[in-house]
This record gives C-alpha cells, structure tokens and sequence, in this order.
C-alpha cells in the first residue's frame, strides 16, 4: 500500500504518470465513475481554501464519497489515540488526506492506517502542490527538460516538495534564492525531524541575478505562514527577494510566475506581477484538481 | 454573465418564470440531472438553516455539487483578498452563493468572480426569500395579480427585495406599516449604501388599519436580527404591529400569513396566528428548495 | 411512523431483521439505489467520529443525500424554538438523526418532526451503537441464542440500550458488574428521567467471577464520558472492574471483546485485550456503517 506524504514516495515515473494523465483528461472527462464507491476522508487541522475544495470535487467528480473531518469534530488524540482514530477512519474510508501542523502526526497516521494516506499540506512539504506546479509547466512549457526553475524566499513547504521534486530528476534545475538566516532555519529544521536532503541538482544561494537572468519558472510563497507573526526585519531582509516586475525583467522574456498562492501582494510579489500576463497562479490553482484525480486514482489503485 | 443580488437584477419575466417552473416541477420531478457536473460554493459569513439546507439539497437534486464554505475554513478577507477568493472559487465552482454581513462583499465578490453570485442573505437583501414568499402567493392566490401584501415592522432585508419586486410591477400591492423611527433608519441605510429605491407602487405608512382591511397576505419578519439587542423601548414602539388574532381578524377573511421564518412567538406575531390555519409558513420554506432550483439554472444558463 | 430513539422502540422481530439484512448485504451491496432521493439530516450537539462518518456513509451508500448540521450552524433553541426546527427539517428531510446532550430533546424533535427521528447517542441511551454489538455478536457466534454478555463498570447509554435489548428477549443474556455506587447513580437517573426498565432477565451485581466465566462477550466503555471530570477516588473504585489480560482469562476461551470507542487503554480496557486477538472492536465499529443502513431504509419504509 502507498501513501504520498512527500514527493520522495513516488518515482519520477509515477510523478510524469499522472501528470500526463491529468492533463489528457482535464478538458475531456470531467466527471467519471472511476472512483465509484469509494469514500476519501478529509482532515484539516489548519484551514484551507485550495486543497479542500480541489480535493472534494475531486473524489465526487470521480464518483466516489467525501467525508470532510475538522479536527474539532473528533476526538483526535483528545479522547481517542491516533492509532485508534486511523483504524476507525480504515473501516469506513478508502483513502484519507490529512492536512496538519505536524509532518509527524501524518508519519503516525500512515503508520496505523490500513488504507492510503496523502499529506494535504504539512509543517515539512506540500507535495500535491508540487505536482499542480509541475503539470502547469508542462502544460506551458511542453515538458520539464531544460526548465529553469528560481525559488525566491524562505524554503517553505512548497520550495521542500519541490527540491525533493528536482532529487527526482525529472528534468528541471532548481535554484533556491534564499537569504542565509532562512537556509539556516531549514538546515535546522531538517536536522530536527531528521530528514536528509541532497542537494546535487539544486544551486542554493542568496540572491543571485545570473541565475534569474536563464530562469524559466519565477516562483515564490507567502513569507509568513499562518499563525506566524510580521516581523519588521524580516521583511526588510526579504525585501530584495520580492518578484516584481523589475525582477521578472531580468528573468527570460517567456518567463511565467507561480505561487500556490494565498498571496500578500505588498511582500513576496507585487500586484503587478501576479495580475499581470507572466502570471498563470489560476491555472495552476485549477490544476490541484485535475492532478489530484489521478493521484487519487494511482493510490487506490 | 448575470448574478442575483437583488430582485432588481431580474425583469418581471425573469422572475415569473422561475417561479412558474418551481410550481410545475415542484410534485412531478424531485431529482434530475439537469446541473449534472455543475458545482455549487456556498459561503456563510452568518449562521443559517433554511438557506443552507434548501440550496445544498437543491444543487444535489439537480445532480450538480455542493462545496459549503464556513469562514472560519477560508482565508476570506484575512490572508486572502476577497478578489483571490473570488477568482479561486471560480477555477473550482460554476457558481456561488455567499450569506455576507454586508452586501458590499457580495458586489465585490460579483466584480472579481468568474462565476455567477446568488445572495443567500445581505444586511441589505434577501432575494432568494421574495421568490419563495412569491410562489407561495401564487400557489394559493392563483396568481399575484391585484393581491395586497401588508409588511409589518421594520423594513429588513426580507421586506427591502419584496419593495424590490413591488417596483418590478409584478402585479401585487405592498403597503408597509412600519414606525416612523424605522422607516428612518431605512432611509438612512439606503442613503449610506447608496441605493435608490422608487415607492411608486407601495404605500409606506405607520398601522393603517384601512389597508389591513384590504389585505391578502400578512407578512412580517423577527424585530431583532441575529447579533442586535433587543431593546425594550423598541418592542413597546413595535408591539401594536405585532400580528395577532385580532389583527388577522382586520384583513381580509381568507387573507394568509407569511414568515421567512425564525419566529419569536411573543413578538412579532403570536403562537395562535402562526401556528393556526391562515398560517402557510412552512409551505413557504419549502418553497424555498423549489424556486431556487429554478434559480440555478436559471443562472447556470 | 415510526422513530427510533431506544431499542425498546423496535420489536425483536424488527431488530433481527434489521441485523440480518445487515449481514446479508455487508459483503455484496455496498452502493445501491435503495434510498434514492431520500435525504438525511444530521443534527450533532456533540463531537462524533463513528456515528457522523457511518451515517453519512450509509446514506449516501443508498443513492440518498446528507446535511450535516453542528448545532453552531443552527439557530436551535436559541433565535427558532425545537419545534419549529423540526418543522423545517421535515420540509427538506426525509429523516432526521441527532446527537444530543439530552434524551428529553430528541423527544421533543419526534413530538415535532414530520419525519422519524434515529438517536445518535443521548445521555440516556445509544441503541444504533447496540444493533452494531448485536450483529456482530451474531456474526461471531453464529445467534445471540445463550449467550452471555458480560458488562463492567458504569451502566452508561450504551449498556442502557443493551439492557432493553436484553429486555426484548432477544436470546442472550446480560450481567452488569458495577459498583454499587454507579448503580444507585444509574437508577437516579432512572427515576429523574421518569423511566422504567424491567431487570428480569438480567443480573445487576459487583464484580461476580462466577458469572464471568460463564461469559461469551466483555463489554465496557469509557469510565468518564465527554465532559466529565476525571476522578482518582472513582478510577480506584473501579480499578478491578478493568477488563485486562488476566479478567479475560477467567472468561469461556472463546470469549471475545467489544468496545463502542473510543477507548482508554490505562483505565476500563488493557492495550493487550483492545489490540489483542479476543477483540472484534474494529469489526463492531464497521457494522454500524451496515447495520444503519438497514436502520434507514426500516424506518423511510
């Protein structure tokens, strides 16, 4: 049985498996029965906008059940273990996806759980991001061989699931524009959770313009996640990192902007930009859908 | 692409058709697909039961989705503009109903979605009800034409797109008791928003009896909306609009009495009226499933 | 029509034939279209993981719709009176279950409702949770004929519901270990809720070894339920009444044990018996989802 709590779990050939299919079928077969009679349990422990609508639809366009879990609407590791609450979810559920503060929380549900987990965001990485990412390149750019991808801020998440996107050599160059303070702060945290990373096909630096200037793939994130509070100094450290259209003129002239998006147009990226004709964040928003179905499909199998 | 803010967004035709399809289909087709693979997002600033439960089950009698959105689980206006929410919800939705605490958001919402906006309940209006309080009539009336509906209290959102449908020259009569200190603050409400309301077809007046005497459909709604005070100054101005037996016995003998619903018994109008025979406010709320199906495709096109 | 707030409610027949149908159809029918444009609505006043996910799941295993209402979603009992709520439900549901804080509540929706009402735990009593202990008894030991069912600790909803099972004179029959202190709470209660139970088949003692020897199913539950405080003077008092390895031993062999979860592994059960191979509770919380169906499908008719 797999579970997807990071792009590391899938091969490179999984991953093009189905993005391709999303692709084939995002504008010929919205609605199916591929998925008739199974159920997929959603659980949230931070709010969501993207990942809880796209997945919904997903598992009801394929024609199976969703069953949507705050946390507050059960017992989780309140009155009930975890382990308890992942067999009861097995019972009913043929998939679960769970959104939480806590990577490790996941690691544990996939442990205990007798049917399929995927990480619908986590403290560590946010792999079906990556996957909507990568399906919207593609579908621009005709394939990953050759892009120039540029990370710019903090390695969130999403930059996470993306470098470990690019250890899975599926064609594309990653370069990380990070300040120093924040490469440290993700050293640490990986050190902390003890998970090791290669580094091989990826440039990790400060702010470096001769990578901008061949970059395909201008991508950034919201500097400051949920629950975290606007410090003044990092902001100004952060300053520099921001794509506006200054940046996006160094970049290539077919350059294209994403963001997984929500998005703080006075911070990582102006409004300019992101409203502006480079900007494809809508089509990549819709793609969490579309790449979501098949990956629904994959692991149910 | 047209929206449902108001009444006044629809021509009289519009209007009549909706509502004359909801009655036809009303006993002889229950479940269809006629909005098969169309997803429905509902978004609730404000708690609700009627609003909630007639539009989910009506986009799923009509085969389509439903995605209810509470907004605590979006970023709604938080980490999110309202113009990204919009312009999400529109990569994922073919529609969108929203109960907003100002009807200001629903216009936003309307500019920047891609998708149509039906008003689920504004501080101003609360189109969807006036359709099912129409319906109601004709089912019982044969037909609005030369009915005299009497508003009791003050002018809330309910009575505010009934003015709408009177200026609509749908056939029927609105005479309006309300106090003067209410009338006033309607005035004022309309003044703030910005909003232009024509009372040639309504007469809005303090209790006039003579009217009562002529009426078809008594109507009123709760003095105190979700979130205000009740005041006792204010319910000692109210109470001789409150509608009880003996104001039932004013109007016209086969006049019928009419509630968006929830009632408070001991205020705006008595157990005896509500709950006695010239009462159809439980065929209305039904209404409400019925007549908004029609809206749905309507809008859906 | 009928409702089905207690076993009690239900003859002998009626309960075998929905567990019966239960098991014949758990392997081979998982979708159908038997409640084909029927809708559930679904009231919770408290937390759930089984009962919510079973419910909503079974339904829409028939072909039919749910509302899921949290009681913060509602006006209920507080701007719109019970029974007005019930009037509303009735005009959009087919069938109403609720989970509430208290038993007089669901009478009163009943009292009020135009469709059946299902328990879905009250403070009094659990009986969907006791179709579930029942059909998996049978499914185990082929009948309830004999059987031997062996309760320990506080008589809570759930033993109360077996205890009218016991009552119904299904076959088996049921001994309550409980300390005298939890029987005079539970016969308070009784007595404040103005109910009688008949105890004539039944044993109601303190620990007895003899009869637990005799036993074919251990059954607990949770020592303090949501809410309550846990008590160091109660968890001693019922310290021996804890079903662990060694009380397991000094049942028949074939003894096998059932819980309703959740469950906690420091007080009325052991890791060893909860995780061990005598315990079917993963079983018993699957057959709600099976045996509910029948329930729905028994009382829309």
């Amino acid at each position: 049985m797999k579970n997807f709590l990071n792009i590391s779990d899938f091969s490179n050939e999984e991953c093009i498996k189905i993005i391709s299919s999303a692709i084939d079928k995002k504008n010929n077969k919205r609605q199916s029965s591929d998925a008739q009679n199974k159920t997929l349990a959603m659980i949230f422990e931070k709010n969501s906008t993207r990942t809880r609508i796209s997945f919904e639809l997903a598992i009801k366009q394929l024609g199976g059940l969703s069953i949507m879990l705050d946390k507050d609407q059960l017992h989780l590791g309140k009155r009930e273990t975890l382990a308890d609450t992942a067999q009861t979810l097995s019972q009913y559920a043929d998939i679960i996806m769970m959104r939480s503060n806590s990577h490790q929380t996941l690691e544990n549900l996939a442990k205990y759980s007798g049917v399929p987990i995927i990480n619908g965001l986590s403290d560590l990485s946010h792999p079906c991001q990556t996957l909507a990412t990568l399906m919207t390149i593609i579908e621009l750019k005709g394939s990953l061989e050759g892009v120039n991808i540029s990370w710019f801020g903090p390695i969130s998440n999403v930059a996470h699931s993306l470098i470990e996107a690019a250890n899975n050599d599926l064609g594309f160059t990653l370069t990380l524009h990070c300040p120093q303070y924040y490469q440290d702060i993700y050293s640490q945290k990986l050190s902390d959770m003890n998970k090791k990373i290669c580094f091989d096909n990826i440039s990790l630096n400060e702010l470096d313009f001769k990578k901008v200037e061949a970059t395909d793939v201008m991508y950034t994130d919201t500097w400051f996640s949920m629950g975290d509070i606007e410090d003044s100094t990092k902001i100004e450290m952060l300053a520099k990192y921001s794509i506006d259209q200054n940046m996006m003129s160094i970049a290539k002239k077919d350059s294209i902007f994403l963001h997984c998006l929500p998005a703080n147009r006075s911070q990582e990226v102006s409004a300019q930009v992101i409203d502006g004709e480079q900007s494809y964040v809508w089509q990549e928003a819709q793609n969490r859908l579309h790449v979501q179905k098949e990956l629904l499909l994959h692991l149910l199998g």
